[in-house]
């Protein structure tokens, strides 16, 4: 970056431009199931097989899975028979829909809603608002309203989170020792994974997921097997009615969807509903203070403008919003992956 | 990749997902004219005053700066007076529209035109064609009525090709030594960008740009200086309109718009044009023969799927079209840059 040869050619520039040719490449190939397919092959397998397999043309399969080649998601093989393509472990273990660590739901909502949304940059940009409206012709005065638009979209949505938690989830929950926390609140608690990590981390916690009527309904239904008694739910809107006591609440992603008014006002509610000697979790992504990264949590910023009323924050503007609310102690543990953890204590 | 590294936490898979907002957050950038600002400006700018220059929120600008310098596209530096932005010398170069190796064009055709057809790329793999009618609502069947649809998306289109060959037109014009052919029918040669380093590079040249009416009209118009004498045009539609009799013909980005049958019916009105003793240079970016990459190219490929009748193809395939169309002695040279060179003669 800034060397003489990006000065003469710009390879990083062609990169970036590039980049979502590479995200809907890998984006599609797991909506149209190759991955899927290749796995429960056993064997390597032929464009000709994989498009006739999966219904598609075959000279749009055939460069598929060589640009999947090129970003080393498959393997090729050039046999007397032709070209024969597998999955490479990456994409075994992150892939595939049937992998516990699978991110296909998370890619699926990135590839048909966030994509879409982020179309209209500039316009988010320009105006300093999301981008439903111009994306999805849907009014962008509630995030959530238009987030949860249909069922189909809250399961996706539902299930993309919980994506995130199978390879997050335990570094954020392990970044303080949580076992002093019986009772918890996980508010916006979702489809559960990171409930379900929470305890199976900490056996003696029990984890009452706090999320809005019609997303606690398809938890309990697709999502929190009904034989973990150490999880319950409780229907509510967490700014508009009761936060029961607790000795935890867990705010993971909660506070980056809302303005610092409505982050210090949900807070407040949280202190005071806290059982004293209890504790808050925020689980986000970190900024950092200098403004130089990490690139990721930047985009994910971006992102916030794009869809929600929030944005992602440093540490020291979580610190302060905690403390305005009551909390202290306040402690941060960066994870090194995508999200981190702040804990405030009353 | 593969490594154990990412097989715990897929670094690799992230990055490609998050491609798609790296890519927005550049193109965004350039269409709000940042880097335009910070180089008029001469000194680094607060966010407020980037905002209130280019008519943005504050809110909306401050992140795009941001993550403009986690990409290393600006820096910035905590002041006093809060943090001020400046452009890297990266993005003075080709980010600026006012810069001769500006890449501004072929951003703002890839930002509003190519993205929103790859939100469809599903689509075009499961239908094998391209996806105008979905992306925006027009007919498919003819790719270039579609691409110049209108004469701001032709100009968007042409000035976007110009920006290509600012970068690349130079390595793809000396990779063989065509000082010998003096008159020149660069077919295609749209806003003559290259045309224009062909008569830099080979003087004695005289360069004929071929293209269709509407195209030669606004390459008059915009993009070639009247006093450019060695560069000439002629208006028709190659496929259907006699060639002229010529030394070289360049067919640069021309092929891999249209499928096998079209090619060799095109190379073969060609090499009867041709004078013995002649040549024909494909200007093209090729695709290894073990299908293995480079992954920029395999990308392309994809686009041509997305957005025409064509492909990318390896030497050998290109060697095979212009041997069926009687040309012999063929020659290619990579030229480590996103396109190479092939040449055949008669």
């Amino acid at each position: 970056m800034g060397s003489t040869e990006d000065l003469e050619y710009p390879q990083v520039i062609l990169q970036y431009s590039s980049g979502f040719l590479v995200s809907k490449v890998m984006f599609t190939a797991c909506e149209l199931g190759v991955f899927d397919l290749l796995l429960e092959s056993g064997k390597p397998l032929s464009s000709d097989a994989i498009a006739a397999h999966l219904g598609t043309s075959t000279t749009g399969m055939e460069r598929l899975l060589d640009a999947c080649v090129g970003l080393k998601l498959l393997e090729v093989e050039l046999t007397r028979e032709g070209a024969l393509y597998r999955n490479t472990e990456i994409s075994n273990i992150y892939l595939t829909k049937s992998s516990p660590k699978s991110q296909y739901h998370i890619m699926m909502y990135y590839s048909n809603t966030v994509y879409l949304c982020w179309h209209y940059l500039a316009d988010a940009v320009r105006e300093g608002r999301n981008q439903y409206d111009r994306a999805f012709g849907i009014s962008s005065a509630d995030p959530f309203g238009a987030m949860y638009r249909s069922e189909e979209e809250m399961l996706k949505f539902m299930a993309g989170q919980n994506s995130v938690w199978s390879i997050c989830g335990r570094d954020v929950l392990s970044a303080f020792d949580l076992s002093p926390f019986k009772q918890i609140y996980d508010l916006g608690g979702g489809g559960g994974a990171l409930a379900r990590e929470c305890v199976s981390l900490y056996p003696d916690s029990k984890v009452t997921i706090y999320d809005l009527p019609q997303v606690v309904q398809v938890a309990k239904e697709q999502f929190v097997p009904p034989e973990e008694c150490r999880i319950a739910f409780h229907e509510g809107d967490f700014f508009n009615d009761l936060i029961p006591e607790a000795e935890l609440y867990i705010l993971s992603k909660i506070l980056h969807d809302w303005d610092d008014d409505k982050c210090r006002q949900l807070l407040t509610k949280v202190y005071r509903a806290c059982k004293p000697g209890g504790g808050v979790l925020l689980v986000e992504s970190l900024l950092n203070e200098d403004r130089s990264g990490p690139l990721e949590t930047q985009l994910y910023s971006m992102n916030m403008l794009v869809q929600t009323e929030g944005k992602e924050r440093t540490a020291a503007e979580y610190s302060k919003l905690l403390e305005a609310a009551g909390f202290g102690g306040v402690q941060v543990k960066r994870t090194g992956k995508l999200y981190d953890a702040v804990l405030g204590r009353k």
